[in-house]
């Protein structure tokens, strides 16, 4: 069946449904370049207007799923499970959360992005391990899922196609904030990727791409319904994004403290978030184990470092260091009220950790590091922050993305919670 | 200055006005090819979703008419003043009104276009007149301005070219119809060509390309306030499109019907319309004259065929007509109660009097001619209709597009009011 793309687009433009067969050839034609990039855009903006009903965005998933491969994993001969974050500062979850779920019997076949404005991308990180490969072919992904039970790479080229077109239109077009392409867009990807379940960690705050909660948590059912559609068990944390997760924001200073870790240290923001996500893991995974005793024991870090080998990594190799480092003192005695999760992610993005398009390099050293959390009491003079940079010149647009991104004042602060609602099908 | 086009996209999306310099800016880089078509497509469907505040939309068409050159019309010496219609089935208005004001003193520079859709374009109709230039040099544009009064040519290039690219695109994303965009449009490329006053005929009904008397009148308000922004006297007339204008649809077919209204005769709506659209323009040009004195004495098709002749066409000639002609008839006695005029610019256009894609011919000869009007009285078996076409292989395209568009009963039916209303500053 064929169609006219104006007749697609006007009838999203007047705020009808397409239909299902208006659904599939559009994904289908574009994908293949029949459909003009600026076709394209005016239905995406149309979507950000008019939305999509539930089994309109279904199908919308669907075509973009079948746009591609469907990956079998059943080979793997574990339960798979995987986890996928909508994007914050610090979020160096997935570099832990991978190998302490694996080492309780799961297999986490975590395809990955990387970085793109100001948060972060977990391969970028990883690839500040010396020898790290972040491309691998898929019979090697499944290999090395079966005996370590851990992988993290790229994406390859025949998962949801559509997403990849789709994805980079949005991005340069003003059509990335509207819920319908989030959710199809994040869920096409781990579908395609053949996952048994997955777990949501949708991020709630100043650092996240929807900050307000209402927004998040309608994003998360949306997600979970897509996924409960395509036989994937989906559940959904949402958590706090208003102040940067750990101690630092950066490729490497993120792998250091992801290590810090899996070595029974840590920050506790860190640990207490990757432990929850890790129990709701294990639940859809039908596994019954405490990660916490996982994370104690080590046998999360000789997960951690076999899969780092595996890829052609060193776990034991120095890792990059930037060449300058500028301090941040505290202007004031007190106790630190607030500290923008946003601010410190564009300050590290300024500071070369992270691109403003997708063919630029990161600098691996590069980023921030929190030498206070809101809450700590701060003297004045003493180093609130760090700029990690090998470029000196940047750090004055680092600092200008930092001015007003903190409070210090006399108040107690209440405590932060960290994980603020659980959304299940 | 520079903008990040993504923000400018942003800003309108989340339903801001645009500031001048965005808008300035963006309209300079579109039309110089630095922003991509799928990023000026997203803009113009966040402005169909958002629309344009008053003065937005007047810093929008300055800026498209700055894109290119504004016609200096004072060496032609005499009242300039145009009409732009919206578009309509069987509107050759342009045809005889143009001659018409010129022979009352007025000078009339009718920059037009060709028809897309099921409405018909007046190059087309007076391109079936053999030898009939539409292109003309801007200087011979303005000698004969000012020796004959009356020129109908195809607009240079260098006329809002802004508006060129985004008309195009327009065409192909679904971002046509929204009174901001076809407003800017209109008036960018009219006020353009340098005429000292503007009467627009605003069509409202089903052959319109707005048909509901409310969007009419606010796209005409909009109009009389951007040429009022840049000092063009303007005003605007809104007339029925319920059914076609005069007895025919098609190229050749409507050239022959204007003659005749040239000569005196011709269907009555035609006269009417015609005759209003003249009484204001030349009161806006200032003429104290009676325009139809001058279609009885003939001095409206003296220069009628001065105007034909100086681009070339043999007013005298023979027009095409079509190789087979299909009569449609009437299935019952009684009144014609309607005949709906998007179904019989629909039906010509198939025939081949229009085009579905720019760069396609037309046929001269095609076309649909009424045989009865609504109000007549017709007779089982008579004919209603004749279906003009080079091609009979189109006859069934043609007969299926008419397909319920018109009623007979026995009801007696009302006088049609043609001038609905009249919209100045």
């Amino acid at each position: 069946m064929t169609f006219d793309v104006v007749d697609v687009i006007r009838t999203k433009r007047d705020g009808h449904r397409l239909t299902d067969d208006q659904i599939d050839w559009f994904i289908r034609a574009y994908t293949d370049g029949e459909v003009a990039d600026e076709q394209a855009s005016a239905l995406l903006m149309a979507i950000v207007w008019r939305g999509m009903e539930p089994d309109e965005l279904a199908r919308w998933t669907a075509a973009m799923i079948t746009s591609g491969v469907r990956l079998d994993l059943s080979p793997v001969g574990r339960p798979t499970v995987d986890k996928h974050s909508t994007g914050g500062v610090g979020d160096k979850i997935s570099l832990i959360l991978c190998p302490l779920v694996a080492a309780c019997g799961a297999a986490v076949p975590q395809l990955s992005g990387r970085g793109l404005g100001h948060t972060g991308g977990t391969l970028d990180k990883l690839e500040s391990i010396p020898g790290w490969q972040a491309l691998l072919p898929t019979q090697a992904m499944i290999d090395q899922m079966r005996d370590i039970g851990a992988v993290i790479c790229g994406a390859s080229a025949d998962l949801a196609p559509a997403d990849r077109k789709l994805y980079a239109l949005r991005d340069v077009t003003g059509t990335v904030e509207a819920i319908p392409l989030i959710a199809s867009s994040i869920m096409s990807k781990k579908i395609a990727e053949g996952t048994d379940a997955l777990v949501l960690d949708v991020k709630v705050g100043s650092g996240a791409f929807l900050p307000d909660i209402a927004m998040a948590r309608e994003l998360a059912r949306t997600m979970v319904e897509l996924g409960a559609a395509h036989d994937v068990r989906t559940s959904a944390l949402l958590t706090d994004m208003d102040t940067p997760l750990g101690l630092t924001a950066g490729n490497a200073l993120e792998v250091r403290e992801s290590v810090d870790v899996l070595a029974g240290g840590g920050p506790s923001d860190v640990v207490e978030i990757t432990l929850a996500l890790a129990r709701e893991m294990l639940d859809l995974a039908g596994i019954d184990a405490d990660p916490a005793a996982a994370l104690a024991d080590g046998r999360a870090m000789d997960v951690w470092r076999r899969m780092i080998t595996a890829q052609g990594g060193d776990p034991d190799a120095e890792l990059p260091v930037a060449r300058h480092v500028e301090t941040v003192t505290a202007p004031a005695d007190g106790r630190l009220q607030r500290l923008d999760a946003r601010a410190v992610g564009i300050a590290a993005w300024r500071l070369g950790a992270g691109r403003a398009r997708k063919e630029d390099p990161v600098s691996a050293g590069a980023g921030v590091v929190l030498r206070a959390k809101p809450g700590d009491v701060v003297t004045a003079g003493a180093p609130l922050l760090e700029l990690h940079t090998d470029d000196p010149a940047r750090i004055a647009a680092a600092q200008a993305a930092l001015d007003g991104a903190w409070d210090i004042g006399p108040d107690a602060t209440a405590d932060r919670t960290l994980v603020l609602d659980r959304i299940r099908a």
